[in-house]
């Protein structure tokens, strides 16, 4: 048994080097979706396989189709686990909405709480880094990890690149271990840790609405010809009805109620509907009417238009009928949903809102199914105790609104289960301009990875 | 009376330098609505003053709070016209879509027509350059002209600015004469000349939708909190109901139906809807169910969605809830429809379809009246048969649904009429790519100046 005491005191006294690193590795500018920061995402790569190697990991950059992989190897006496991360980020836009440059990480004070502000503080770099620094202050401490531990990060998370999966399926000796560990998801609050059970699964899908074969003034041809803008708005309009229910055609299909006893153990969870949406500025559940909020993000699935342009939308004013307008859609799905089935029967959809003369383009970009896990597995409860001891509050099992595929691909692929660990707050801001981590999810996350490791060698 | 045909014979000989001077003037790049090109607004107003001085006119840039007007005044022994045009162009983009440098004019063939090709030749540089030459031949042969001509040129047509309204107002006595020349309009077809006696007005208007007070995660937030995508996109799609009807308020207030005579005199015009929608790639009518296509682009009113954006619209995918969503909206109107009734409608149909916690914020651009003139005058009888005879065919009295809202001041502020007289035709791809005007229009434009001017003074 690991005597974990030392090993917490060194990862306190080591904390402004962790910042350090950490802010070192916000720095690169790993904005995997575009293509111009290709090179950003190498340098990435290089700069933590270079990390894991200086701690006594057998680490690489493995080269893929698209952005490279950090795969690294530990020895260790206890069972096999895989951590997965990801160091890519979304983009930055709108930069003048950021109060520093995103790429320049601090720590700030706001609202008494210290926090690490910059791109990639939460969305993962900064969780990452959390398992990182545990299992450095193990070595460095013990000359040893309690389990044996195997680390893959990806470039691709932002941007549904399939790189990992190719890999995966192409190396499944080496990639396969006990359990999965990811550090890519949230506490319950900030004061009680959780493990992330269940996992919306996801289908992006991109769609251009064509009309007229050239943009039309809107004297010469308003209201006789097909205007790509309102096609393409009364398409997208007609993906709710009035309750706020998909209208696709059998996307309900493989959705299941809630069981009695999550819906018991959720309720345990004191989640305060006004102050989640207040919190944003927000009060009125948008969801499917009679469903509570906590189900709408966890346990429902959902239609979101992430993006939509068409026509002039520069200064000033210019009146003109679009001949193209665009959308970018995704879908969150739970249960057993079928993300193919899902993105064909959207392309219904949208051909059918369309005129005779317009016609639409789709490009899928990712689709992963949901997915939950078997909480009852030992491993899922030991790792449990070792949250609640750093915390001094029972540890949640919970659910996640969001998408990683990846989980999916562990299962079906290499057939692990993941315990889904995160120190991420609903209010982190990721994804968005002055995405933060706070300074006591990095030390309790980096905490709590020593515990968790030692414990899954118990 | 005025010997016409050496005039004309000097238009014919002197037309390559006409050309010379209309590629001259396309080369300045007037984008009124982006204040970058303020600069080449302002020397473009100087180098047709400058043009104009040279060939007799007493002629002056006169500032505004917006673009410099050119106003310029020549006696002469009939009736007092005053001629407007505009300077001013729209935007280029998208660039790519330009097969030349929008800014460098030239003379290209395509299917057999030689045409000018360039941002402004038809809307409206290559249109003002047809008065302009007109008078030069008339002053180069005869040291005067057969009218007392007024001439103003402005610098915000594209962008709805007041400058030229505000002047008009505070100077009736420098500007108003017994009639208005615009040239700004079509040609009936490629052969017909016209004379456009029915106007749309406009109203323009910017929308932006406002929900969360920042973007958000659609997996931690999808459908429980409002995307402002969604809330546009429904909004925007509520303005027509499946007739092809606008839903807004009182819309059809004040919206006549067209006589049984000018029904008539419309149906001999030989309109081709076939052809009309067939020549931009599309097939069905997209405006109110039970109107001819003609009287949708003529006699009825718009709404359309002119431009709109919200969320990732770069490249890749980015899954997220955007706070905010834009669109610009503008609507035609005809007979007696109130732009301000129309306008407080639109913002009530917006505001109703808003949940409780997102907001929208509106920008008022430019509002005009409707307009249609009285063609029993001779004038309008005078200025039909100059350009029968020089076309050799009837002049058409037409409708126009773009809007000019200048012909509304005329009217109201000087108590003057407007013929509206333009040799631009349909496929002249104004406010788009490749703007084109056929040398014909430039060529046959000048001869009918000509020739209406001595008419009018017969």
């Amino acid at each position: 048994m690991t005597d974990i005491a030392p090993v917490l005191a060194r990862l306190d006294a080591d904390r402004d080097a962790a910042l350090d690193r950490l802010c070192t590795l916000v720095g690169m500018q790993s904005i995997s979706t575009d293509p111009a920061y290709a090179g950003e995402c190498a340098r990435t790569a290089e700069w933590l396989a270079e990390d894991l190697s200086a701690m006594g990991f057998a680490a690489r950059v493995q080269k893929t189709a698209g952005h490279p992989l950090v795969i690294a190897h530990h020895e260790g006496p206890g069972p096999h686990v895989l951590f997965y991360g990801h160091y890519d980020v979304q983009p930055v836009d709108p930069l003048e909405l950021w109060h520093r440059d995103p790429f320049d990480a601090a720590v700030i004070e706001e609202d008494g709480r210290e926090m690490i502000v910059g791109r990639g503080t939460s969305d993962d770099k900064g969780q990452v880094m959390t398992f990182l620094e545990a299992c450095r202050a193990h070595l460095a401490v013990h000359g040893a990890l309690p389990c044996k531990v195997s680390i893959v990060l990806e470039g691709e998370e932002e941007s549904n690149g399939d790189a990992l999966k190719t890999f995966l399926a192409a190396n499944p000796a080496e990639m396969t271990a006990d359990l999965a560990l990811v550090c890519d998801t949230t506490m319950w609050n900030r004061n009680t840790p959780a493990i992330t059970t269940m996992l919306r699964g996801i289908v992006t899908e991109e769609i251009t609405v064509r009309g007229a074969t050239r943009d039309l003034h809107s004297g010469f041809y308003g209201s006789a010809a097909a205007n790509a803008n309102h096609v393409l708005a009364a398409a997208l309009a007609g993906l709710h009805d009035a309750s706020g229910r998909v209208t696709l055609r059998g996307f309900y299909d493989g959705v299941p109620e809630i069981s009695e006893s999550l819906r018991a153990q959720w309720e345990t969870l004191d989640f305060d509907p006004a102050g989640f949406l207040g919190g944003v500025g927000l009060s009125v559940p948008a969801g499917e009417a009679g469903r509570s909020v906590l189900e709408q993000v966890w346990a429902r699935p959902t239609a979101e238009i992430n993006g939509v342009s068409g026509g002039y939308t520069g200064t000033g004013f210019k009146t003109v009928i679009p001949a193209e307008a665009h959308a970018k859609v995704s879908f969150r799905l739970v249960g057993d949903q079928d993300p193919d089935a899902v993105r064909e029967s959207f392309r219904d959809h949208i051909r059918s809102a369309l005129p005779a003369d317009c016609e639409a383009v789709f490009t899928a970009h990712g689709g992963a199914r949901a997915i939950s896990m078997p909480t009852d597995k030992p491993a899922f409860e030991q790792a449990r105790r070792a949250l609640s001891e750093e915390w001094g509050r029972e540890a949640a099992f919970i659910g996640c609104g969001g998408s990683i595929p990846i989980v999916g691909d562990f299962r079906r692929i290499l057939g692990m289960d993941t315990a889904l660990i995160g120190f991420a707050l609903e209010d982190d801001r990721i994804h968005s301009p002055n995405e933060k981590y706070d300074l006591r999810s990095f030390t309790g996350g980096m905490r709590s990875w020593a515990r968790v490791l030692a414990a899954l060698a118990d």
